[in-house]
Order: C-alpha cells, then sequence, then structure tokens
C-alpha cells in the first residue's frame, strides 16, 4: 500500500515507530504535497480577484500546476522510502571476500546516489510550486492569503527538509563529480524557491500583510 | 470523521477542494503532528547515545511527550476547521433588525477569538515538541540528525502557519486587550521555539551539521 493511501493516524504512527523507513524524507515529500495543495485551494476558491480571461487561464493553469505538483510528492514518500531501504539493502550485503566488498560497495554508491536523487526531486517539485504561487498570490480570493502564506511555509520546510537529506547522502557518495553537481543543483533549487516565496509574497493583497 | 482517520490521499483531496476548510490552520497543525512524530521516532531507534539510566529516562520522557504532543495537534487539525466554520457561521446570522446586528457581531467576536485560541494551541504544542527536541538531539541515534533537523523544520513551519492564522483572525476582533495579548504570546511562543531549535541544532552530532 502507497504511504498515502494509509489513513493519516496510520502514517503518523509509522513515522513515531523505530522502523527508520518512512522518516524526514518522506516526510518532506508529505510537507509540499499539502503546501502545493493549499494553493491550489486557493487557486479554486469563488471571488478570485482574476478579471480577465487571460488571467483567468493563468489561475486556472497555477490550479493544475499544483494538483499534479502534489501527487508528484504523494508518488515521491514512497520513492524517498524505498531509496533508503535500498541503501540499507546494500549495507547489508556480504563483505567476505574482496570481490564481494567490491560489488557491496559499488551497490552502496548506487544506492546512496538514487536517495540522493529522490529529495532532488522533491526539491525541484516544491520549488515549481513555490514558483506557481506568485499567479495565486495575485489572482486568487484575497481573503485567503494567508492561505497562500502557509503552503509556502509548507513548501519551503519540504524543500529544506529534502536538502538536508541531499546533504546526508552525499557526505558518504565518493564521486566528487557528483557530488560538486547535486550539490550546486540543491543550493539553485533552495535560491529559486526562496526568490519565487519573495515574489508571491510581495503580490498579496496589501492589507493581508 | 476526524481529518485524521482519513487516508492521507483524501485530506489532500480535501485541502485541495475549494470549501475554505480544512485550510492554512489544520494544514499547520498537520505539519507540527509530522515534526513530533518524526522527534518520536529518533528517540525510540536503536543505539541512542543515551548511556546512563538517567539519559535513557529523558530520552524515553522526550519520546513519550513528542508522541502525546503529535496527538494533541491531531485533535487540533479538526478544532481549527471546526472554528472557522463557527466564523463563517456567525458571519451569515441574520442583521435585519439592531438586535440582530448587535447579536451578529458579538457572535462573530467570539467566534474569531475561539479561530484565535486554537492556532495559540497550535503554536504552543509545536513550542513544547521544539524545546524537547533538545533531549532527542543530544541522546539519540547519531545517524538520524537529519531526521531530526526535518521534524524542527515542520514544526517551526506549523508554528509560524498557525502565528498566520493568529494574525489574520486578530485582524477582525475588536476587543483592543485580547489583541493585545494574543499578539504578544504569538510573538513570545515564537521567540521560545526559535531558541528551542537552536538548542537542539547546537547538540546534533557535529559530524552530520
Amino acid at each position: 500500500m502507497r504511504l498515502a493511501d494509509q489513513r493519516f493516524v496510520d502514517l503518523l504512527a509509522a513515522f513515531r515507530s523505530p522502523d527508520p523507513t518512512p522518516g524526514g524524507g518522506s516526510a518532506s515529500a508529505l510537507s509540499g504535497a499539502v503546501g502545493a495543495s493549499l494553493l491550489a485551494m486557493v487557486a479554486a476558491l469563488p471571488k478570485p480577484r482574476a478579471q480577465h480571461a487571460d488571467d483567468e487561464g493563468r489561475l486556472a493553469a497555477a490550479r493544475e500546476s499544483c494538483t499534479s505538483i502534489s501527487e508528484r510528492l504523494v508518488a515521491l514518500m514512497d520513492r524517498d522510502s524505498e531509496a533508503y531501504d535500498g541503501v540499507v539493502a546494500a549495507f547489508r550485503l556480504p563483505k567476505g571476500s574482496d570481490q564481494d566488498k567490491q560489488a557491496r560497495s559499488s551497490r552502496i554508491q548506487e544506492a546512496l546516489r538514487q536517495a540522493t536523487e529522490t529529495p532532488l526531486e522533491v526539491m525541484g517539485a516544491c520549488r515549481d510550486a513555490i514558483q506557481g504561487a506568485a499567479d495565486v498570490a495575485a489572482l486568487g480570493n484575497a481573503n485567503a492569503s494567508s492561505d497562500v502564506e502557509v503552503g509556502l511555509e509548507l513548501l519551503m520546510a519540504g524543500l529544506r527538509g529534502a536538502k538536508l537529506n541531499v546533504a546526508i547522502n552525499l557526505g558518504s557518495i565518493k564521486y566528487q563529480d557528483y557530488v560538486d553537481t547535486a550539490t550546486a543543483r540543491a543550493t539553485q533549487l533552495e535560491a529559486e524557491a526562496e526568490s519565487g516565496r519573495q515574489a508571491a509574497l510581495r503580490l498579496l493583497p496589501a492589507s493581508n500583510r
């Protein structure tokens, strides 16, 4: 069963259990999924400030995009737990002979790489939703600006949580080129998200800021 | 049915729907519940750094406290939506006669107060979990520090999201004494949470920072 198909109380119990998955990586994707859903709600509320067909189209596109991002993040909740389980499985491989050791080390490196790519995707999904928040902030119902801001908080928390998971895995990866590329990518995604967040906040109705 | 008794995918669909509840207030409580659950998980992991009975007791107490805080936040998810529905219901009361108008205005003020108290409780619950994070950071399994950090991110996002909901409701409350007291309380809770977060981060094993 997908994590997201569980009742939320059962999902919380799974996070609380001493099993390492689901852990912080899946929780980060979850946070982003809720944040993107809040933005989709604001884009769907009656009495939007969008007046012209053009603006209505942009708001409808933002709604659709945030909905699909929240579904992407739901899938990434499972992917992150699977990736972590892959790392644990690789560490448990036999290390008797030199050949064993070499095979194990190469499987560990491959698994760590997968466990890095997944939170990078979570970061990308959160960044995309945050960049779409500008249209929601500018064109959505003016009374829902706190929902836009809460959505941004949860998306930024998801993005930063995913970045911590990128960093922790990179700490054990030996291919320096990959480490450098992934580090630069994570830094860039966070910077893009932060400017997207600020752009969206500037577009919220002044009375609610 | 409690919000948290729904499957997580259905809960996301409820956040995305154009109905105003559940909205940002319930989403903030949700984020805090996941954050507190991650801290409870780290406190429960094998190979803690707690060595003495005293430390083991502190870690067990942190686990129990984070578990109970996450349950408090689950209840607050519903309470926040009910409080918002109460505000909407009060605004829909008749306003024909002067007596109607006065009764309606007093019901609105009472409902807004309830809609302010609930996110203040969410802030308090998140602050409590963040203050408990120090013991988890200092005594929990050293390999789970990214889970502690993600937990703190989600708890801070929940706390800040709740603070936005306090502010939006206070904007319509007429009793200045209450506005001043609640504003001061929210500011204090955020400050206490922020120092708790920093204290916990300082106690994480250096290799993972």
